[in-house]
């Protein structure tokens, strides 16, 4: 609905039809399931060095950068980058449930000609991990190099190496978590309701290009908070005054803070739906793949073969949206299931924004462990 | 505006008048100043024993219980509790700019005969206290025993502590901070946005019992969210579902902290106002009374005299809204201006929740605190 400043770069793939649907985690099915990507890089005449890149929640397929539209993840995924594109593959598809390209709430619903609005099924990450799959498939690619995400992305990365590690040699979860805390989930419930509760919400059905706007932005404000930490924050505005036209000590934009969060959430309205933001919120709420006691069965007995997913997973110091407890409870329990794990809690300062920064550190370790399942792959020939 | 449940006890004073306004902070005048409060105990012959309560951002003058009337901080304030009623004579004003009684921009102005909206002038916290300060003298007392108060209350007990050491004995400082960090201003600034976005607001000039009541209901559930700590979140609520009649794993309400976020906010609308919100608010983001580096002169000058002020200053360590580094700042400054100043941090698991909580420690110092004063006022008779 929202592909204002879309990539030159976008394909497009017609993944699921009404022949053969997406049956989701749920039970429901979808059918006409188009899925938006990007790629960089050659595959390989074995298809070896194919790396996904899974997106966070308002993230799209734009990773890496063209001229003149920077990616995403551009310190991530380039030539030269820890996702190198002139060594690798790499494949970065728009979520199912978004609003950049794949098929979401505000596309048509085939059965009534209408936008699917809330009548869009529920999504569970597991869902966004068998689109992607298919994906892969369709590209001609049996086992991955590397499935690499921050956040919500981190979250698919896990969740894959956990369903499929036959698939996935290596999975890099970035300031992930394996279920939401009640804060996490607090933070999610107002957004949703500052969406809903907008009269212009409309239960869904609003026109294209207008709906709950306001609650929208206040969500993306809201959100911005968490995304940084206290102390980035004071370093980057302290009580710094704005300036401007308007008269200053009434209810505009006073503090420099005020003004960024304005800007954010003024900015997202342009590229962002309120129904993906419902939808994918949600998913996040009820991620919780270790709840079943057998969740790891499969990639724990994966470990005692060649053709296993090897984890690792990073978190940072100053993030309080996903707390490196966060991290370590996903490696505590990966650990006891003998599933191959490496972590690395990363000092930086700028909080849950870390993941999308130079952070030399961070960045090293991702590459080095880049290196090191290319080394396994060299070696062991699991390919 | 909003007087539903106001209690029995309250009492009113036309404090400012035409002939005798208030001068605020910012050179603006309000006449025509009323200030509800409650009182407690009995005032001593000598007015020797007057303790003033400050209330925090939403509270109102109903600190202690009646039957059937639950005090918002009984567990400080009556018989044998730390601020004894039995012992002393207590008084809680509501704030000037709230919606409780006293004057605030859902007054009629009287220069129009119409509400103020949005030409109320702009406050801050030095404006709270000259009017409490006023309320002191209409009540017959020169000195207090102490001023208490938590969160935006410990600030007002601050600021008097500075501005009028000669009228203040102690000043206990719970809770607080002399200056909001960017974070504080930025939850504000989300806050203040989901009320002046909502279509309902009309520039403040909504009708009674109506106005922009899905922004505040949505500035109080992320408020809400701010006042516990992550640990006691989890522990109250953690990914529990709430039982109900809804179907599940849509967008309604399917996590009890989610329960409790919408009945927080729904259940603030029957008590306060949208306006007095965003004046609160706007005067805690200015709050900064130790930028002028004067501002400890009249208090640091009182130290070296029977009439100075004793600050006890206390934090909790699950505090994330105004952590303990917010309060140890404040210690910190008083300490070089040498005035006598006590520090507790205070182990609870609540977050900044805990000021209003039955925490043994924290009333335990409080109480001490009070006992030292009485102590020391016996002693050295400067009534």
């Amino acid at each position: 609905m929202v592909p204002t400043g879309a990539s030159q770069r976008v394909q497009r793939a017609r993944l699921f039809t009404a022949e053969d649907p997406l049956v989701l985690d749920g039970g429901e099915r979808l059918s006409e399931v188009e899925v938006a990507y990007e790629t960089w890089g050659e595959l390989a005449p074995d298809a070896s060095n194919a790396v996904f890149v899974c997106h966070a929640l308002t993230g799209d397929s734009h990773a890496a950068g063209d001229p003149g539209q920077p990616g995403w993840w551009d310190v991530m995924v380039g030539p030269g980058r820890p996702v190198d594109t002139d060594r690798f593959f790499v494949v970065c598809p728009n979520l199912l449930g978004g609003c950049r390209g794949t098929t979401g709430p505000t596309s048509v619903d085939p059965a009534t000609g209408t936008a699917y609005g809330l009548d869009f099924p529920l999504l569970s990450i597991r869902d966004f991990v068998t689109v992607h799959r298919r994906l892969m498939r369709h590209l001609g690619i049996r086992r991955l190099r590397a499935v690499v995400g921050g956040s919500l992305g981190g979250m698919q990365a896990l969740q894959w190496g956990l369903d499929a590690p036959e698939e996935v040699h290596g999975a890099v979860v970035v300031a992930a978590s394996s279920h939401l805390s009640a804060q996490n989930i607090a933070f999610s419930a107002v957004a949703r309701s500052a969406i809903m509760r907008d009269p212009e919400f409309a239960d869904g059905r609003y026109a294209e290009g207008g709906g709950p706007r306001t609650g929208l932005a206040i969500a993306r404000m809201m959100a911005h908070i968490t995304y940084l930490s206290e102390q980035a924050m004071a370093e980057k505005f302290g009580r710094r005054i704005q300036e401007g036209d308007e008269p200053r000590r009434r209810f505009g934009v006073d503090f420099a803070v005020e003004s960024y969060l304005e800007h954010q959430g003024q900015a997202f309205l342009d590229r962002f739906d309120p129904l993906s933001y419902l939808y994918l919120t949600r998913s996040l709420d009820y991620f919780d793949p270790f709840a079943d006691p057998g969740a790891t069965g499969r990639a724990a007995a994966a470990a005692r073969t060649g053709r296993r997913t090897e984890f690792l997973v990073v978190s940072f110091d100053s993030d309080w949206r996903f707390s490196t407890s966060h991290s370590r409870r996903i490696v505590r329990v990966l650990e006891r299931a003998r599933i191959p794990v490496s972590f690395r809690e990363i000092s930086a300062p700028h909080g849950h924004d870390s993941f999308l920064l130079d952070v030399p550190d961070y960045l090293a370790s991702v590459a080095a462990f880049l290196d090191h399942l290319a080394d396994v792959e060299g070696g062991s020939g699991a390919r």
